[in-house]
This record gives C-alpha cells, sequence and structure tokens, in this order.
C-alpha cells in the first residue's frame, strides 16, 4: 500500500510503497483511512523536536488524526466489524494496567502512539487496537471529523474539565481561538451557561470565536488584561483556558483569574512562573491538560454529530501531502488540513 | 485591659493599657482569651512585611490564634452564649457574599483579619463575630487548642482537600514535619488510608513524623527524591503536599509526582516555575491552599476532640510575650507557644 | 397597607388592611411587592392540607413567590440598598449553622417560610431577610420572575444537580413538562448536552416541551415505558427527573432507568416502593430534591436574564386575587398567575 | 481435577472428576485454587432460587469466592504470571463497553459470573479472565483473603461510596453487623474520622463491632430508634449504610437518617417503602450498591495487606463441602468457611 513516511530529519517526507498491516494480536483493528488530519506536530517530526522522545526508527509513517472504515480485526474484538465507520482514538493502550481500568487511559503505563512513535495513517491502512476505536454516527464522514482525533480531543479533554465547576454567572476566559481554541469554544458552549470571554491576537480569530457563541471577543493588543478585568467586575474569571501556553500568555492569564480560579493549561512554550505566595494568598489552581480518553472521544463525537462541534477542513488527496504541509507552514490553511485517499 | 501592641515596626511590641472591646455590631462577640498563639508571622509584622498589605493603623494588637471564652455578644447572636468555650477563626467574614454563601468563606470580599489588620487577641480580651466562634469541646482547653487556629486550619484545609482523592494504596508525600506539616501528618492519617512519605531536612523532624505515623520518613539528604521515587516503584506519589515552598522543595516536590498527580501548594517562598511541556505532558495539578474556612476548624476541633490530632505547647503568662517572642526566634521552642492569661 | 389574608381554612381569603412592615432586625429587608406568584400550595393551605405542619396563627398573609424593590433595610444590611430590584428566596434561613455554613441554607434548622409559616407576599410589602434577597438584572422585571422563587426555584436545583453526571450521549427523561416540568427542561438544555426526552399525559405539554428544547417527547398513553426503552436502545436513560411523583409515575419512571442510573425525585404524592434486591442488582440511586438554595436562585436569575429560562405569566392586580385562584382551580391559566400592585 | 457441582436443585452438591480448564482466549487465566468462599448464595442456589436468572446449565461447579495462584495465562495476558498469587474479582467483564472504559466494570453489558453462570472456584482450577485477578501482597495468603473476593468486596464498595461524604464531626450508622457489615466497619474506620454507630439485632455482633472500631453499639431491642437518634443529637445520622434490608430495617434506618442525608441500600429482601413528600421535604438520597469494581478489589487488598481489614475463617479440605455447607447452615460458622485445596 501507499504510505508516507519520515525518512530522516531535516527531509522531506516521501512516499513509499509498504506491506499492508494485518491483524496480528486478538485485540489488532486494520483502519482503511478516510481522513488523516495535518498538524503542527507532524511539521516538529521533520524537524527532528520528537525524535528523542519517541525513539521510532526511521523510515516510518507519521500521521496520528486518524478516521476511516474497520477493514479487518483480530480474533478477540468484539466492539466493531468490518465496514464500520470509525475515528481512532490517538493512543493504542493496555487496558489493564489501573490507569486503564479507571478510565484514565491515557496514563497508560505502556501505551503506543501510532504516528509518533510507530506506524500512523498518512497512508492507505492503519494498524490500531480494538479499544481505539470509536463508531462514527451515519451522519458524519471520517475526512470531516479526523482532525478532531487528537487537536480536538485534547480541546474537548479540557474544556469538559474545565466545565465541571462553571455554573450560570461564572466567567470562562479562553486564550487562543485558532485549532484547539475554536473547539474549546464549541464545547464549553455545549456543557455550561457560563460567559465565555475569548482573547486572541488574531482579530479574525476573535470575529470568529464570537459568531461561534463566545459572548465576547477580546483583541490581545495590551489592554486586554484590564479589558478581562473590567467584563468580569475587576475580579477576574472564575476559570481561565490556556490553549497558547507561550510568549507571556500565562502570566497574562493568571492576572484574569479570579480567586479560587482554576487555569487550565492546554498550549505550551513558556513556564508557569508564579510565586508560591500568589497561589497559596489568592488559593488558585494550575490543571495540567493532556489529551482526553477514549471516553472523551465518544462524548466528543456526539457534540459532532448533534452539530454542535464543527470543523472547518481543507481536504488533500494522500499523494498531495506536502502541498498540505507547505500550505500548513505558510499558513495557508483555514481551520485543518486533511489527507484523504 | 492589658493589650500587647506593636507600636512602630522594627521596634519591640509593648505592653499597653487599652479599653475593653464591647459588643456594637449585632453579631459581635467579644472572648476572654485563654490562649493566644505566638507564630511567626507576627515576627514578620514586626518586622514590616505586612505593614503595606495590612494597611493597619499603629499601634494595634496583634495575634491572630485565639481561643477563650465567650463574654459578651451582640443582639443577633444566637449560636454562643456568655461562658461558652470556643475558638476562633481568624477572620471576620460578611455572611452575604457568593462566597461565604457557598461555604467557602475564605474568600469573603469584605473579610477582616484581626490580629493583621485589625486588633488581635494578645491582650485579655478579643473582639470578633459570631460567625468565627467555633464551641470546644469539654475535653478541650482554650490554651490547648488556640494555636491551631491559624497554622493548624491551614494544615487541616490542606490535608483534608488532598485526602479527598487518595484511595487505599496511593501515596502521599508530606514535604515539611514541622508546625503545619505534623498537623497535616495527623489529619492525612485520620482521613485516608493513603501510604504516608514524609521529607524533612531535620532528622529528628522525619523521627518525630514516624511516631505520629508517617509510614516513611525520608531525611532529605540529597538523596531524598530517588528515595521517594525508590518508594513509588519508581513512579512518584498520587499526591505531594508541599508545607516548605521554599529553598528548592517544589522543583524536587515536583520530580516526586506521578502523573495525573496533584501538588499542594501550602508552604510559600520561591516560584512554582515548571515548563508547561511537562504540566501538560504528565498532566498534573498544582493546587493552592489559604486557610481553612469555618466548616473546616469545626471538623479540626472534631478531631482535636477525639485525640487524633495533638499540638505540643510551651505557654507563657501575657506579660512575658517578649520571652516567648525570643525563644521563638532563638529555636528553643518545640510545637508551638502560646500566651496565656 | 392591603394584604391578601388566610381568615379560616375551607374559606375564602379576604383582602384586609393591615400595618406596613418594618425592619426590626439588623439583617431585615422589607420589599415593596412587584409580583407574587400564585400557587397550587395556596389552595392546598385553604384546605387546611398546611395547618398542622406550619402551626401558623390566623388569619395570616399568604403568597411565598415574591419579587419586588427593598423598601426599607435593618441596620446590618450590606448587600441590597432601597429600591434595589429583588427576587426574595422562599426561606429566610440563620446564617450561622452548618448547612448555612456549609451552602446548602434549605436545610437551616431554624428557617421562617414567609406566607406558609408567617406573613407572605400577598401584598404591597413583605419582610424578608437580606440573606434572601437576590438582586435582579436590569433586563428582568419582578412580576415576570416572581413564580420562579419556589416552584421554578424547585424546578432549577433538581436539573442542576442531575446534569451534574449527564455527559454528552447520556439520555434524560424528564417526566411531567407542566409548571415545574418545563422550567426543569429550559434548565437542563443550557447546562447539558445530553438527550432529553420527556414524557406527559397531556400533548399539548409534550407539544411546547419539544418547542422548548426537548429532542424527544413521548404522550404517556401506556405505551410510553417502552418508547422511551425504544430511544434508550433498550438500557433506559442515565437519568431519571420525576416532577409528577404520583399516579404510578415512579413505578413507570424506574423501569425508565439504566443501570447506576440516577431517580431524581421533585414532584410528589405517592411511595417510592422498589424492592431492594431491585436496588442493588441494578445499583441505581433515588435522590431527593427541595427547593434550591440562595445561591441556586442566583444561578436561576442569571438563566433568566440570558434569555435561556422563561416563564409565560398572566397578570391579575392584587384585588383581583380571587379570580386568579379561580382560574387556576378552573385550569384556565397557561404558565403561572402572578399578582401584581 | 476435582470439582464441586451442582447437579440438581433441591439436592446435594456432588463431587466430579471434571477436565482441567486451560486458556482458550488471549485473556483467559487458569488459576490453582488457594481458597474458596463458601457463601450463603451458594445454599440459595442449590435452593433454586438463582435457576431462571443465571440460566446456568447443569451441572456445572459452583464458588464464587476465589483466590489462589496464577497456573496457565492466555497468549496476551501481560500483567499476572504463572505463580502469581491473585484473588478473583468474581466478573469477567468485555473491556471495551462504555461501564469498563469508565472503571465501572460491574456494569459492563457482557460479563460472566463464574460459580454463578459458568463454571466456578468449588475446585481444583478456575478458569478467569486477566482483567479479574489482583496480585496478592505476599504478607496475604489466598485462603485467607478468598472470602473478601464478593461479599467483603461488596461490603468494601459500599463503605468506601459512603466514605466520600463523611467528614470529621458526622456520624454513619452501620446496620447489621454480620458477614458484610463487620468488613463494612472496618473499612469506614479506614476511610474516615466519622463517628461510628452501629445496630445489630444480635447483642455479640454489636460487641464485636465495638471491638473492631465501632464508636457505638446499639442492640436492635425496640429502643434502637430513639437511642440513635439521641447518639445524633436528635438529628439523625448524615450516612447510613444498611446491610440487613429487611425484617423492617429499611422503615427503621430511614428514621435515623438526618435531612439531606444518604442512605446506602446494601443488604436486600424487602422493598424501601417511602413516601415521595418525605424524601423531598427531608432531601434524602437512596443509593444503591453492587458489588465493587476491579479497583475495588485492589484497594480492599490494600487494606487487607496493611492489618485494616481482617476476617475471620474456617477452614475446610475441598471434600469436606458438604460440612461446610452443613455448618453454614446450621449457624456454626464464625466469619466465613474457606474451602481449601
Amino acid at each position: 500500500m501507499k504510505a508516507i513516511q519520515v525518512v530522516g530529519y531535516h527531509e522531506k517526507l516521501r512516499q513509499a510503497e509498504v506491506p499492508m498491516p494485518e491483524p496480528t494480536g486478538p485485540y489488532d483493528v486494520v483502519v482503511k483511512i478516510g481522513g488523516a488530519g495535518v498538524c503542527r506536530t507532524d511539521v516538529h517530526i521533520l524537524e527532528g523536536q520528537w525524535a528523542e522522545k519517541s525513539g521510532v526508527t526511521l523510515p516510518y509513517t507519521i500521521g496520528h488524526e486518524n478516521a476511516g472504515w474497520v477493514h479487518a480485526v483480530g480474533s478477540a474484538v468484539t466492539n466493531v466489524a468490518e465496514g464500520d465507520k470509525v475515528i481512532v482514538h490517538p493512543l493504542v493502550t493496555c487496558g489493564l494496567c489501573r490507569a486503564c481500568r479507571s478510565g484514565d487511559d491515557v496514563h497508560c503505563g505502556q501505551s503506543l502512539f501510532p504516528g509518533i512513535d510507530t506506524h500512523g495513517g498518512y497512508a492507505e491502512y492503519l494498524k490500531t487496537s480494538a479499544r481505539s476505536v470509536v463508531r462514527l454516527d451515519d451522519s458524519l464522514e471520517p475526512a470531516d471529523v479526523a482532525a478532531l482525533a487528537d487537536a480536538g480531543l485534547t480541546a474537548y479533554h479540557a474544556a469538559a474539565k474545565a466545565a465541571g465547576r462553571l455554573r450560570p454567572g461564572d466567567r470562562c476566559v479562553v486564550i487562543g481561538a485558532g485549532g484547539l481554541g475554536h473547539i474549546g469554544i464549541q464545547v464549553l458552549k455545549a456543557l455550561t451557561a457560563a460567559e465565555l470571554i475569548v482573547v486572541d491576537r488574531n482579530p479574525d480569530a476573535v470575529t470568529l470565536a464570537v459568531s461561534i457563541g463566545a459572548d465576547h471577543g477580546v483583541v490581545a493588543d495590551g489592554t486586554h488584561v484590564s479589558r478581562v478585568l473590567e467584563l468580569t467586575g475587576g475580579n477576574g474569571a472564575e476559570v481561565v483556558v490556556d490553549f497558547v501556553g507561550e510568549g507571556g500568555a500565562t502570566a497574562e492569564g493568571v492576572r484574569m483569574l479570579r480567586r479560587a480560579g482554576d487555569y487550565h493549561v492546554v498550549g505550551y512554550g513558556e513556564n508557569i512562573d508564579v510565586p508560591t505566595i500568589d497561589i497559596i494568598s489568592t488559593e488558585i489552581n494550575f490543571i495540567g491538560n493532556l489529551v482526553g480518553s477514549y471516553n472523551d472521544l465518544c462524548e466528543l463525537m456526539v457534540l459532532a454529530a448533534q452539530g454542535k462541534v464543527r470543523l472547518h477542513t481543507s481536504k488533500y488527496p494522500l499523494e498531495r501531502f506536502q502541498d498540505a504541509i507547505d500550505d500548513l507552514e505558510a499558513g495557508r490553511i483555514r481551520g485543518r488540513a486533511v489527507l484523504t485517499p
């Protein structure tokens, strides 16, 4: 089959002909790819940023945001059958450790991450696990939702966790209305009645945010911290969800947070660097957020099927992977690029 | 009446004769002091560290850890009567704001803090509020529990919050087995079946910790992070409660924390300075902890009455306040110093 | 001032001239009534059903769903001022007991219930407490929201509690789309993405339910249990909120509940009568629901101001109280009847 | 191998020679039995009470409380290896349904229940699943803990769930200090600082309860409801855990429950039969409790290894199964009977 592979760091991806994956373990599932999201992480992989962390052997097939149709299943698979339309959770988890047994599978001690540390979905077929596939509603198409499998899932996870404490009358600041942020906004809107204040440097992103449900849009132009304080009666917001995490966002974000508030860290880059005296005297919390669990992905697909979460995509045939990467790097993509068969 | 007052920063406390407080507001309660804890914060006040923050006008009476007997009550007080033995919550709160209405009174927007921003308890009598007095069990004496009113209450609050997620088999690291830490250890022991690992630089403190219930004592001698990792199967602990917060404790503490773990910030001094990438990739949380609520103080007094939390105290007559301060500064006090009538 | 009073059980209400209430206690608040909801409980009071329970001395002024403007305040009131537009929580609570200190004020051990056990709001003025008044958004008028003060607040409380465990993809059955139910539906819609299935005997109520957001309307015509099972894949719903509680509703409702599900009891009349073997083998829960707390009322007013909860009202001048009662008893009122100045 | 089988209802168990089980599926685990608990349910099976419910085909091997050593494993098993000492969770679950994926495996839609609906552990070997085996601490022996696998696990589950809301100063009534109750008491003691009030008809059971940590023992002699009310200041307890559920226990238990309290249903037999008006006016909850999850069993084994939960057992060689059953039926067993190799 065709597969797009990393053949060397600081080199371009290359198309190759590789053997089709087959189910060898009892829980293996082979998926015919209907859509594979092109993610900024893929660019970072090519730059070698993940080389040491993943320890993957080159060449290998990248692509960690996948959806398609079940093509073949291992002997013990009972939850999907050939032909089922599915989205693929990015991790392959063991199902036996305490994390897996608690519904907290992203903390599985022995997980694989196809597209990062083993073969991924820039290909015709992908091998994953019965524990990773979520059946899609008839109304959803793999290529339309593939890019929700990792970035969207992370945004869902953070937004749903944040929603747990948001009551009517509370305010939630969303920092960053880009790829993850605009999913997060839609999720918060679906799950809470809290007032959403969205902050972004890009006025177009702010406009988009308001069009999908933000109650207030604030352009990060230097006045934004005081603007948020104005919008929150001078007290700050009960929750800040930070999808940026760099360029000074965290220091500003903390100033937007109310006493006893939760600061959700999702985006990354800089350090959280806050005096402990400030943390204890205002009793604020910093909450880490990794990608969502399998159950989170099921729930996100419910919101997608209900039309409550929508993602704009630009589709490219698999062979045009280089165009997708180039357009991504040049900032020419609105929403997400997706490779299709 | 006699009162010990701050008359100037970088000066010694001075005894004065001042008018007795009287209930003027409907919820006022005047307490005859049975014990007033001598706290390191009192030393910091004299050094001027709180001058700007509190905005208090000199001279004023210090002392924020108080217990005694109700002497007089305002017209609307129904929960205590003259003669009742009480411990005094450090804050006087409004009872009407959303925080107060949620049981979260320490975040009251208009609270007073006797001993910090108004007259405190190094005196014969203290004016506080019906909302601040907790009746004591017959078995408890004011001078024995006074020092639990602030430091002990902070430790209770953090330990009880941490206990909420600790299940049998989980590990909890307590950093610092001093004043707060040794209360925290007793509370964790009373509220959970988690394995307690206590870390302190002082071998005597570690020995004490083990004697009051710690499952493992670790002297912080440079090998302590790896020792904790050994004790936790290489994974770190589900919860770290940090009563130190300075001298490098937080960086070390984070290395002792398991994936998806909670880091409770209680002690302060340095910054939490952690890469956002580490926060998200391990999905850890930093939880701020301020002093406990009124309900927390009620619960701590239950543990004290049950004999599950004990505090060693050294008592000084009120007039010997300077000896108490001197002994505290010289490190001559085991447990807590308390001024008595 | 004018007041409408109960002068005897099984007699009609009578208009009287009574002294205006004045603030006597420090936390008293006198409200000029802008709207007083006419509730079925008022009819039950006249029938003597509450005589023993309330122990009220006749004559007294009824009316427990009140809103208006602050007219006068006691010496210690800081949260509202003369002229403020407010809705009145039905209970006057002490603020000092453990329930009040936990935000759970409806379980206050010493509360008063104006309109039930002391003078209520079918009058020009009502005496209540600073702890009972919630300021209204400029966009809301007292007469429009008064009827949310008790019935609406009960529905909000149950729906918000139920919402806490509802995730996308979960189903929630609402039994009864009358007065409380149609508020509950709007609240569930605002707070969750769960699929709402509304069951009512009255086809018009079902139609209304669907128009305000129910995903499925089911007429209770004998096929409704199997219809709900069909709509839930044969498993039943994660949550049932029962606003009826009589006429066999509970036995039917339990059959609509999924394993590990929550059955919220709100309406009342019959007994919950379920074999313990069924409760344990399916591990279901029965959750009681009383009227909401002060904080719940604040949150409901936020939803009202956001336009997410609307109530249809029929207004009557205070003097026409008998017409309102007659119309209520004859079933001629759509939504709720409200007395206005 | 030897196995003790049900050959007909209302007949005695019979020893048979049957083929040894072998791992056929990838997650199968064969356990060499070290102890098999003899449970009252086994007697009920022989009486035919489970015949219809389980649909099992006779003859089959009973025994659902098992512990021993791993003898052989399927191809995909990674969490245990031959020779490991294990206790066996009573259910074999799928690992793929939403309940399994949420840590709530007892609600798995396709579980097997060895000893009830397929071959159990009154035998030399038992076939179970990798998802069902919990490794034992070196200090624990299979025959000593086997009887915790079902009855003890149920008690743990209810007690741990109840513990979640119990704060210092709260009271918890335990109804029934027999097999489950005395495990429940030890668990509550380990996990909370709540005051435990234990009620039982049998004075010896009450004495035992006090010896293992109950704060108050109350003999159910007709005065017990008022005795409990006395012990709770006339208000009732925040939590009642009812391990009896028959003979009038539930009606009495509800009278012992405080406003806003939780009534945990564990024992069964009679109906919960309570007016909805009482449920809503006091806002009480009835919480169902089934057997604990896999994670619950891990936690219970931690408490057992810590010596916090102990079970008295009477051991019988496998061949003496009839003596064990006879002694159980005659009430001659203190604690639990266990069959050993």
